[in-house]
C-alpha cells in the first residue's frame, strides 16, 4: 500500500495521533515495544536519517527515513510485517510526523502539567507549531494560547491560518518577558541553535515541552531553566543522550546527571511515583520516537484500508 | 519508481554487478562514498535489519531494509536524492543482494587471488552460492569449480541447475579433505555457526572468500585457518568488528589484532603495497556493504528507465 500526503491528511486527526502516541508510551511501559534512536549518514551536503521501531505482539515493525533539505524535507515511513518480512505500507510521512510530534507534547502535558491548565505559551510558529498548539487545545479546556515568534508577520500568519481550528483563543505576543503571566504550559518548537527561553520567565507550576530540537548542537532551553526544573522527562533516554542539546550541554559541565532524567514511559508504569507537586516546574524533552510514527501509521493504515484509500503497489 | 524482483532479474547480470561493486570500492578508496554497518532491531521473534550508503558527488543515498524470515527473507532497497530528499526508487532487492554478494567475492578474487587461477572450490549450495560461482566463472578462465555441500542432493541439484550458465565445469565433491587438490580459490557461502573449513586443507597460494556470515556468532573459518593466512582483508573494518565471527572470535582471544586486518578498498588505493606473493594465503571476509547495493541499484535503475521497466508510484 502506498499512501500520499494528500491521502493521509484525509485520515489523520489529532485525536487519532493523541491516542496513538499514548498507546506507544504504554507499549514501552509494558515492555512490548522497542524504538531505536535516529542514525545519520552524512552524504554530500546533507545526510540520510533513519530510525526504527517495533511492536512485539503485533509483529509489526517500521522505519522512518528522510534527507533533511532546505527546500522542504520529505519524510517516508515503512511498515513491515516482522513475521514474514512483507512490506505492508510505504507512506509519505510529513503530516504523520507533525501530528505525532504535537501529540507527544499533548500526552506529556496531560500527565505532567496541571490538570486545569488554562494558559499556554507557544514559542515558534514554523512547520511543527500548529500541531503543538492543536494537541494542547484538544487535551485541555484552555482559555488562551499566546503565540510568540520573532517576526510579527509569522505570528499573525499563524493566528490567521489556525484560529478557526482551535477552541482556544490565539493571542499574538511580541515579547515573552513582559507580556505574559500565569502561564501553565509552554511549548517550544524552534530550530534554534541557542536557547530561546530565558529562565526568568519560568514561574513555579509551569510545564514546558521542548520539542524543536533533535540535534546535540541545538538548544531551546538555557541551563538556568534546566536547573530550575524539579523534574525533567525525556521521550527516550538513549536518544536524549545522543540528541538532546538542552541536556547534553549542562550534563557535559557536570551540572546535571543522566540518572536524574526520567523516561516518560515510567510515568505510565508507576503513575503514583511521579504525581505533580503544585509548584513543580517540569520539562518534557521531545526528540521524537519512531514508535510514535509506527503506532500512528498503523492506525492510519487501518482506516485507509477500510475506506479503500491508497495505491496498491505490485498488486 | 517501483521495481519488482521479476523486473530486476530481466536487467541484472554478473558483468553489471562486478562493475558496480568494483566502482563501489573505488569510491571508498577515493573517499567519495560512505557506508554504514547494519543495524538490527529485535522485534517479536525476528528483527528489522537496515544498512545505508551514500555517494557524495552523485548526491545519491540508499537504504537496504529487511526482516529475516525462515520462509524466505524479502529485501528492499531505496534510492534517495541526497539534495532534495526525493525517493527515487523502491526496489525488491533479493536478486540485487545475491548478485552484489557474488560480485564482491569476484572483485576481491580478481585483486587478491592468482591471476591464472584455474580451480575453485565452492563450499555451500544455498541461496547465495550460485552468484559466488558465477562471479569467479566470469572473472577468471577457470577449468573447474568443485561443488561441496553436506547433502548429495543439494550438490547435484546445484550442478543440474547451474552448469549451463557457467563456462567452467562443475564437479560435485562429497568430501573436501581428500578429493580436492591444487585449489586456487575457495569460496565459502554457508550459514554455519561452527567453522566448515579445516585448516589442513588450506595449501599455500590459495585465496579464500568467506561470504556466508554476517553475524558475530557465526563462523565459517576455524582459528587455525585465520592464523595460517598471510593477509586478511575485510569489506569494511567497522562492520567486521561488529559482524565477522571468523575474526571476532580469535581477536577476543588475543590471537589476532584488528590493526593487522586490511580494508579491501586499500588494495585499490595502494595497488603496489598489496601485491600477492606467490605462496601467500589470503582471505577476504565479506559481511556485505550497503554501498554495493547502492551502486548496483543505481546502475539497474538507469537501465530500467531507458527500457521503460517498472511501475511509477504517485505519478
Amino acid at each position: 500500500l502506498y499512501l500520499t500526503e494528500t491521502e493521509i491528511k484525509k485520515i489523520i486527526n489529532m485525536e487519532l495521533a493523541l491516542n496513538s502516541v499514548e498507546e506507544a508510551f504504554q507499549l514501552i511501559a509494558l515492555g512490548d515495544a522497542v524504538t531505536k534512536p535516529r542514525e545519520r549518514l552524512p552524504v554530500g551536503s546533507s545526510s540520510l536519517n533513519y530510525m526504527s521501531a517495533g511492536i512485539d505482539k503485533q509483529n509489526l515493525t517500521g522505519l522512518k527515513v528522510y534527507v533533511p533539505s532546505k527546500n522542504g524535507t520529505k519524510f517516508y515511513f515503512h511498515i513491515m510485517n516482522a513475521l514474514n518480512g512483507e512490506m505492508i505500507a510505504i507512506m509519505e510521512a510529513n503530516a504523520l510526523g507533525q501530528f505525532r510530534t504535537g501529540a507527544a507534547s499533548g500526552v506529556a502535558s496531560k500527565y505532567l502539567a496541571k490538570k486545569d491548565s488554562k494558559k499556554v505559551l507557544l514559542i515558534g510558529t514554523g512547520y511543527q507549531a500548529y500541531t503543538q498548539a492543536l494537541a494542547l487545545d484538544r487535551v485541555f479546556e484552555l482559555d488562551e494560547i499566546y503565540v510568540y515568534s520573532r517576526a510579527e508577520e509569522n505570528r499573525m500568519n499563524f493566528i490567521n491560518n489556525y484560529s478557526s481550528a482551535m477552541k482556544s483563543k490565539l493571542t499574538p505576543v511580541a515579547d515573552i518577558e513582559s507580556n505574559v503571566n500565569n502561564i501553565d504550559i509552554i511549548s517550544v518548537i524552534t530550530n534554534s541553535k541557542t536557547p530561546v527561553i530565558n529562565s526568568e520567565i519560568i514561574e513555579s507550576g509551569v510545564h514546558i515541552n521542548a520539542a524543536g530540537s533533535n540535534h546535540s548542537l541545538r538548544r531551546e532551553l538555557d541551563t538556568k531553566t534546566i536547573l530550575k526544573a524539579d523534574k525533567i522527562f525525556v521521550d527516550d533516554i538513549d536518544q536524549a543522550k545522543m540528541e538532546c542539546g538542552d541536556l547534553i550541554y549542562p550534563e557535559s559541565l557536570g551540572l546535571i546527571q543522566w540518572r536524574n532524567i526520567i523516561n516518560f514511559s515510567d510515568v505510565l508504569k508507576f503513575p503514583d511515583r511521579f504525581k505533580r507537586n503544585f509548584k513543580d516546574i517540569t520539562i518534557f524533552e521531545s526528540q521524537g520516537l519512531a514508535l510514535w510514527d509506527l503506532v500512528t501509521a498503523i492506525n492510519v493504515c487501518e482506516i485507509a484500508k477500510t475506506k479503500g484509500i491508497g495505491e496498491k503497489i505490485n498488486a
